[in-house]
């Protein structure tokens, strides 16, 4: 049996994967995406998406994911499921074990993500997109005039409290034992605090998100081991990003301190012919619209990066 | 009269521009586009785009530049009509002048886009996008198995006329004097010459393109002092990229050597609170979709830098 090498590999079938394979696929260079879990990643789960790009009046994610995904197969790019465990360079080469089988491939694309670390609370997942949101940048715009649960106390939950303040009339922010944010971050924090925009609890544990009607009304919590309750139109959650990588141990690929990939300007990691893009990027902006440019932009790096191995043979 | 201070102005309603304008205005940040010639940039004067990621069956450029424009129009943004003619940094502020007024902004994103340069020849503007194109990457899959022209000597040329042979069944390349690409494209294009794939014609200067029924069918060219033709189903012209970067001269905003903005990984440029996005950034790959993506980041940037002024006040 002749071994195939592929052209491309992308890790993941997410929007900065499909739009990657929609332009290598478009030219004609061989191209198979690998994912594990949903063909349109964050994008395919999330209900409503208002901001990306060319939507006058927003579209479901669902749909966008599933025109990524007709529009990258359009142009002969292959997807399949599969759970990749592990990358491995091997100089013009480069080998990925999917489902214990090694797929052997010119250049690498890792497009699989972050996941946003859950609580693992009644009602988050059911609720997720629809009352629960862990994007403030995505669905704060949907809380306009309304109140919010924000959960967490580190830096991130504590300056998405704040911004989502331009919209909310109010916010209850539940903190599970102190704030951690940053002194600048917490000085701030007490203006709103002040104003009655934020109300603090502290050692307060979100228990539940109760719903009525499938929206969203109450947060159940335990605070100090009394239980509370928080009526709220919405809650967001901010306890964390775990970005998709765990697979590269060993690979040599240049991680961040947050186990994000390191990039230049190019969307090239440190290792030549393994590229990366979208949210699993250190810098990432966990928007679409930025997965999908950087997806298009990393798939001509990737063109330029197999024309030039193709000079020097 | 009280002095207005914008938060943010953009310069240019391109895609780039437009999208940024999607995510800052859904913010509540008070933003301002000025734009001297089309809304919607290239996009808009582009026929059919088929790569731009969630249209599976591709759109028509002057739907997706109307939806954009819609788009950002919907959360608040403010399109003008004006030419800016200078930038100056304030510190704090910057001042704008938008034709010989002077308007004053927080952060500015310079978003003007590169313009392609033309022949001058008749039928050039009359079958843009129809017959006439100037990106390999966005239209040469619209010509397999059909024979094209390619205008030009340079690089560029030489490379996308080589690109563009995974597609076609026969390129003439015209070139104006002599071939002025690298000694490393020269020896590749040899191959393609070798095998019949493209023939080069030195000394020759296209005059016209010719359509028959709005569908180009041949160009004409003076070849050392003879009138030639050659039957073809599109021309690809590649003699240069000009920058919107004219009125930046006594800015001090940091360009590249061809005239492009520099920016780092967070689209800011040498000059706080001063952004840059899409086709006039270093680096820019002239494609709708990291136009988008850069646009959308560089949004996020402005809020960050935004929220940063407001907490040191």
């Amino acid at each position: 049996m002749d071994k195939v090498v592929r052209d491309v590999v992308m890790i993941g079938a997410g929007p900065s994967a499909l739009a990657a394979a929609v332009y290598t696929t478009r030219e004609d260079i061989d191209t198979v995406l690998y994912e594990k879990g949903v063909i349109g990643g964050l994008a395919a789960i999330t209900d409503q998406i208002d901001n990306y790009p060319g939507f006058a009046d927003g579209i479901a994610g669902l749909t966008l994911a599933d025109q990524l995904q007709k529009q990258a197969e359009r142009f002969g790019a292959h997807i399949d499921f599969g759970d990749v465990s592990s990358l491995r360079d091997n100089g013009d080469t480069k080998i990925v074990v999917v489902d214990d089988v090694e797929v052997e491939a010119k250049t690498v694309l890792i497009a699989t993500g972050s996941d946003y670390n859950k609580l693992g609370v009644p009602g988050e997942v059911e609720y997720y997109g629809r009352g629960v949101h862990y994007c403030a940048t995505c669905d704060g715009a949907f809380y306009r005039e309304k109140r919010l649960v924000v959960v967490g106390g580190g830096n991130s939950a504590v300056q998405e409290a704040i911004f989502l303040t331009r919209f909310t009339t109010h916010i209850d922010l539940l903190v599970r034992s102190t704030i951690k944010a940053s002194e600048v971050l917490q000085h701030e924090l007490q203006k709103y605090v002040d104003d009655g925009k934020i109300t603090v609890h502290l050692q307060t544990t979100t228990d539940e998100i109760v719903a009525v009607d499938k929206k969203v009304t109450e947060v159940k919590a335990t605070k100090e081991g009394a239980s509370v309750s928080f009526a709220t139109d919405g809650v967001f959650i901010f306890v964390g990003l775990k970005p998709n990588t765990q697979f590269l141990e060993g690979s040599g690929v240049e991680l961040d301190e947050y186990g994000l990939i390191k990039t230049d300007l190019h969307l090239a990691t440190n290792i030549p012919g393994i590229f990366a893009s979208g949210d699993v990027r250190s810098g990432a902006t966990m928007q679409i619209a930025s997965a999908v440019g950087e997806g298009a932009s990393a798939a001509l790096s990737i063109r330029e990066y197999l024309d030039k191995q193709k000079l020097a043979v």
